[in-house]
């Protein structure tokens, strides 16, 4: 059930995956019907659904629109980005389950309440009177509909425990600008936007508290990809001593990746930067665990040593 | 004399200053012709001419341009912009002169001349082969005619010391994105754009072998205020051992200021970053001396320890 002030990104209906198009937003509020996991794969390769967690949920109801392919439509979704490796758990549950669009729906619920969960875990590190700092968007449109960092925030405001919100507004595609901005309006959560590298003068006059971030793949050493900037925030976080914390739900942990160097790292059209000229743009870095306070999941806010706590987690 | 792939961007001719408009480039070459020390100012901060050089010779210009009330042109002038201080030096060079417009045009000669020095000397410090990285705008458009940073790109390029730049397309005005890449191309010099907060991660891949920034004022100390999104830079080269260059003449030092807090950093409309949404936009940063690898001038390279190094220059 959606609260006031959230926005799905996701919704199942008359057997079709209805898709809100993020490219569209904030302006627009356009919704695209996808009838086939082509339809999906396209959705998720053009950025209409993204966000770790949500490409996992849109790929898990596109393999429930598959008809007798299953496996080739499982190939076709899993291919449409590298990085974040919710996609392939989501794939790889739905595969397994009897009733496809049964384990897509559940999975659905499932996450939900696992953002739920770890918000408000992530929102007891919080303080009251606390300026957080936050990257990309990671909010409900970016999850199954509450969101990591972004519900971490949410929960510390309903706490009290958040004064306000400095977002980046995280280029080229602008997702902090376009998206969080717009989520935090929503919600009434006071908010400040400002370029990505103004975050390192705003730690350097201690207007930060702390930091909380999402991510699209979690190696088994407590590495963590996520849009690239982050690296260089906790890196200028560890410098002025603000805590760092990256939000995501166990799906996003990657036990089988054993640290950052092996994760694949998306590389997108240059033109995303600016049409007609040379450049290159990662979509991801990589932040090193000894850079991160604290990894907060459903199962609880993980701590160093990494490695330990990630593998007592990765066997429930 | 401008040599073939230099833009001027000031022109002093039959009684007005000609100025090369950068807010139009690179679609657009349109020349504002400004006969009052007020259209000069104007033009100042509204940034048609921006750049620390830059902005002092127009400066210089502007006071030529004033009549009986030189007193209150220099006010006028030096009001436009906080943080570079060469736009206070010029002002009061040419106050102190008997004839104010000899001393503009002989400023001007000199600070090109002191770029074209220190571009000597910065790219003494390249290797062939290297891939330097850079942020903002630094070239002929900023400066007397040659550039600083840029200069030195310039330089080590003609000499064989330089295999590709980074360019970060330097949010929100992105300068890097259309003035540098407009320089570069028509130096011949091959670059490759990135967003701001992607120089983290090619660091850490050890694709970036040198950084050479500009400045807009250098205190006693060294502390250097530049662009925003200098810091951070400085920050990751620290992390990965990449020599991290300022280049700036002589006349971006400010021995009156002890350090970097001392140095006023301009604010400026939010609605730079994105327009209608709350927004906080300081247009610079501190880098701390300690940071720095070497600050290139025209009296030499500086080296730590900078309160020696810069008192020995400054007394000259």
């Amino acid at each position: 059930v959606a609260e006031p002030g959230t926005v799905q990104p996701l919704r199942f209906d008359e057997g079709a995956l209805l898709v809100l198009d993020q490219r569209a937003l904030p302006g627009t509020e356009r919704w695209l019907r996808c009838e086939s996991p082509g339809d999906v794969a396209d959705c998720i390769s053009t950025l209409a659904v993204r966000g770790a967690p949500a490409i996992g949920i849109a790929a898990a109801y596109g393999l429930a629109l598959a008809g007798e392919d299953r496996d080739g439509a499982a190939e076709l979704l899993r291919s449409t980005r590298p990085t974040a490796v919710n996609l392939a758990w989501a794939i790889d549950q739905v595969l397994a389950a009897p009733d496809a669009l049964a384990r897509a729906r559940e999975l659905h619920r499932e996450q939900e309440a696992a953002d739920r969960r770890l918000a408000e875990l992530g929102a007891e590190r919080f303080s009251p009177g606390d300026r957080a700092l936050t990257h990309c968007n990671t909010g409900a449109l970016a999850t199954a509909g509450y969101g990591t960092a972004g519900g971490v925030l949410r929960a510390a405001w309903e706490r009290g425990r958040l004064h306000q919100v400095w977002v980046d507004e995280t280029r080229p595609l602008l997702q902090g600008a376009r998206l969080t901005t717009y989520e935090l309006a929503r919600a009434g959560i006071p908010y400040r936007l400002i370029t990505d590298s103004s975050a390192g003068t705003l730690m350097a006059r201690g207007m930060v508290d702390r930091i909380v971030v999402g991510a699209d793949r979690i190696a088994a050493n407590g590495d963590v990809a996520n849009k690239v900037g982050t690296y260089p925030l906790a890196v200028l976080a560890a410098r002025h001593d603000v805590p760092f914390y990256v939000a995501a739900p166990l799906s996003t942990i990657d036990a089988g990746t054993p640290s950052g160097d092996a994760i694949p790292i998306e590389e997108r059209d240059a033109a995303e930067v600016a049409p007609g000229l040379p450049g290159l743009n990662f979509a991801f870095d990589v932040t090193p665990a000894e850079l991160v306070t604290g990894i907060v999941t459903e199962a609880g806010v993980l701590e160093p040593p990494y490695e330990e706590a990630i593998a007592a987690v990765a066997e429930r």
